[in-house]
């Protein structure tokens, strides 16, 4: 079972950044902790600053098992990011870390979640978590 | 540890009520499926179609380790029930069935979202047992 | 033929609240006047000012040939209602004494509207046995 | 008793417009079973698709006992009919085929209704019959 | 000098409709008193309930020394009236005979303002006199 | 003189819940204020989270020489309450213990206020006191 | 007969500011112009800056038989102008120099136009002249 | 104790505007009533039409025990009003003689109101004595 | 092959209407233009400025090849045109001569477009032909 | 004549991704089907899902004859290509393959619309030659 | 050189109010600070709470070389500023101390922008004297 | 001292793009102008049109002591840019050339505003100056 882990903006800076709202694990963290939490499942880890970036892997991985998606601020804003997940087959699994909904209204609104099978949102690095077994759950079911 | 599952209006129609949307398990299957699945949890379940009902009960549960509420229709106009769940100590983790940003516009906002912990959407059944599990990372990281 | 003739809030004041405007009938007078009208169809005449509650009883209802359903003010705000009414197999006309869309631009948008057979409105009392017709000829049509 | 029974623009190709949701009855069959419904009335029935061919006839009819207007795409847009209606003595009932509130957002405003005395839509034919009942009603109360 | 007074729907009711709102006179004694109050020009009146004659008209007389114009309720709606009024030379002056701004919210807001040289609005019939005088003095000051 | 003093959703939490902003006192501590300044008035106390109850009552005192009526999170949903309070006789007092203004925006209409008396906001437990002392102005003044 | 003409915020300009826009007539100019035209009316010309000056001077002619008010950019935003309107009994004509339809959209609106007898807008000076004689025509009507 | 009642634009014509609104009684008559009342705080009263002096009086005032604010119209426009609120010590009470919120809709909104300790709206004068009673109260729990 | 080209209102005044936006160019030339080009279609040429008349015929080239329709104002508002549209088979291509998206804001919403096959928009004559050439394209795909 | 045919995100995926709604032609295909078409312009293509990049090739590209753009999902958001496409002197016809109008309503604004030369939408590849034809015009009309 | 500092309502408490927004030094500081650092420019420094003083500044200020303005409350809301700024010669630069975007929403609009040369906003008591050397290099550039 | 000037999209063209607008200086003007007026300073340039570079500099760029953002296009839409300049130590000034408020109304709204320190706009090349100086002046203040 394959799955990519895809995180956007900003996201890089997980750790020393307002650590008070987003805790201090690094994506590096993230890694080490799903992968032994998932020790059976092929973990693809990218991050990137650039929305063309994020398109170009979610075509890569069009064929894997699932995609856990922490779009950061493309979320709010990127059809282009709508347009890819629609056009690919993997399952896609939307994930904040912060409870989006209790911050700016512009942060209220996604335009990616219509073509996401799920949103998980304000868990922390345990939404990650979820959303895996979420991918999972969901090739059980069919 | 002890959790409530409060579901609110038309809920009870599970597994009836247009299937190809909402599946054939009812509320009675989710109760067996989460009790076996956390053993060592002391769920409680209510269902009910009445907004103030729903209020009493998160008031009564007020001191539980987590609540898991579905508030389907309610969620998107109660400021009541937004009112009740700030009002009390136990966290919430809200939950819907399906993936209310597919669907009509008046779905998307969530008036009770900005004061609960976290959200999951979109993913069945497997959405009440991944904020079940929210619930237990919440307890141990505290 | 089992049709039921269901009133919301403030409606148990009719023929004394604001006679000007809704008449001096009362709802025994409307029972009286479809039963008498109607002599082969079994009504079951239902009003209560708790949503949840009207919500109850349509999921009661739900096997009735017809459904002629007064929501009053909630109309036009409750998504409990109209799930309820999408969640159920008889088909439901709506009906309102005063021509809502002559009064306060809040009371123009029906809420139920969208998942409703028909809608009457303005032709007071005359509404109901109007929709009780048309619940007749939904039933020739079928 | 005379009674206006007018149309608006397309309804000329009723019965072979998508029949699937105006049904296969033509302006002419509801004009054979509206006279045979009510031998005691005397009918004018008029189609057009020009807004100010309407508003003439409206004028031309302004002391009928009532005016079933079917007015279709102008509901939603025209001043010019809502202030004819407005100018007339006749009551006016509006009447839709189709359940308007179930279609695209812009058919759900009627600009005409707040000067009818009732609207009736989303019954079909059975709908002009309705609302002929209703004229009848409205001159016994008066 | 010559001088089209141009009106639209509704207007030939002028005298007979809501005499509270709109007087007792009618188009007819407007068009006399006009011809004895400027001896001097040369008028043209028309009125028509048609969106597409008032444009025809309009198209005639483009060469006209000025047009007053009442749309009535097109003026509100009628992009095709604007364009028509922007195409031709003649200056036209839009003249209501109620005061629109202390009506409806939709009657506030002239789609043929923008491209009228003046507006003339709740002074009753001598809205069209003063409307004409206008004109004489455009004439004078170019 | 009769006066009901009529609480709405989660004030039955008074004085445990978010102290900061309501203060320490309780509804109890309420009533035996209102009834110590005011030994002369007959007071009704009635709290409730279910809007249908509020409903209920109101009807039920329809009769009384006042209503203070705190609906809470009702006052900004609730036509049905608002319907309720121009159904009946008695003088209704919107009261707010806190300033509703300034808090979420969502706060700051009122759907009831339109048809109270008056409306007092931001003044904690001395608001139900100056609202029962408006009351008496009231009949003073009749 | 007396008549205020009072000019708002920044026509003390009038014939130096944008000439192209407005013209090089002074207030001096206007002045003298309808003191000639109307030789047996008793003007009175004011012009201030201050939104409350121009609410005192309409307060000092509230006796007045017509006040003829070029609000300029009060116009569009003073509530406290359209109070002292409407709060006093002499009618008003509200004057503008140029089509502010034709403006910047924050133009389109008046805050004033629904209290005020009528509007004449887009005639330059010639606009005043016109208001004084709708007064005359206003006092010969009563 | 030291209290400024302060009221603004066009309420200098209280008692002989629109009486029906706003009754008989002067601001003189408002003095008397207050001074006979409080007879152990001294007042100040002002009242202007000018934003400006409003502002000016609330800043010489800023050490006052506190206030007693009806803006009237500024309520709903003036930012200028709302930062000399906010920028002085004194606590203000906003108080409206008519009830704003079943007035137009842009008297539903207060620009003051955020800032200000309290409203009272709809009780006539009756509402300048209880907004000085909540003085009262708030200096006794301080 | 049978085509139509409609054109809407004021496009009879094309080559002397502003000139410098739509070309000296009239219908006429228009018409020789496209039949020299496609001299194997046999073309329907109409115009009209009354938007029942395009209606109707619009009803009667139902069963034509393709129709290039230029509604010109009517494209902004009429739902009664779009109605027309949906209800006739022949593939309708939508053309603009000027870039309407560069225009006025009330110009950028077609609410035609939807129910059109294409949009060819600020290709002056040019967009007739490509437009012709479309339903050819259209044609051989089928 | 030298073209820059310049596509945007997503649309790599052009004929395996939505065949139903996209067709099952590549960007290879249209690239071989354009260079048959127009022997004699020299064609450079380019597709890029960075929005970035779009906007580098089109200053590459400032001085090409024309360049069709299909700027995908960055048509209704990017502010930076529209800048680009100001800065540039080579004219920009946008094409979309689908009928935009026809889909969600955030896909009906164009940020690019006003600065281009003309827009062709809901044609599918047919459109490129289109506009590649429309460039032709415009070089000839020069 | 000639420059203006002009500065609206509340600034007048600059140096005493919230001195943790906006610091502690008082006009008469940044007076000095600018005369000390601008020695060769003739500085007039005016403040007031009166929107129609300010205007009357700008006028008497026309043939300035330069204006800094900071209109405070006023800059949100004040059209006769917006006026008065477009009729004089002068140029204006815009200063806020605070930076007020990141404050209330109604702070985000300046309805005076549009006519300045430039605005300058939350660099403190330091914005002024940029804002002047903005005017010594506008000067130097003509 | 270090300080970065990072341009975004399109800028790459000044001097020559739009040279009434933006003026004949280009990007290695400024650079020029820049290094000679703040010799001290260590100055990095950058320019990028795509938003992931514009936000891989700011990291980068993160402990510099100030930086100049003339985010372009970016500005308005790019809540990716905002994220990444709250996520940064370093004060960020945002700088436009042109007054963005007397341009499309798209622009009058930034999104990184609220998270920089300062905006200057409208003044050219000049507001690259005076940002270099507020950034001095912070670092002397702290």
């Amino acid at each position: 079972m394959r799955v990519l882990i895809l995180n956007g903006p900003n996201l890089n800076l997980l750790g020393t950044r307002e650590p008070d709202t987003y805790g201090t694990a690094t994506l590096v963290d993230l890694e080490h902790e799903l992968r032994a939490y998932f020790p059976n499942i092929q973990f693809r880890f990218e991050q990137s600053n650039h929305e063309g970036r994020l398109i170009d892997v979610l075509h890569e991985e069009r064929g894997a098992d699932g995609i856990v998606l922490n779009a950061a601020a493309y979320t709010h804003t990127s059809i282009a990011l709508r347009d890819a997940i629609a056009a690919i087959e993997a399952p896609v699994i939307e994930v904040h870390l912060s409870n989006v909904h209790a911050r700016e209204s512009f942060r209220h609104h996604s335009m990616i979640a219509p073509v996401c099978r799920g949103v998980i949102a304000g868990l922390g690095m345990t939404g990650y978590r979820l959303a895996t077994e979420a991918i999972q759950a969901l090739q059980q079911s069919e």
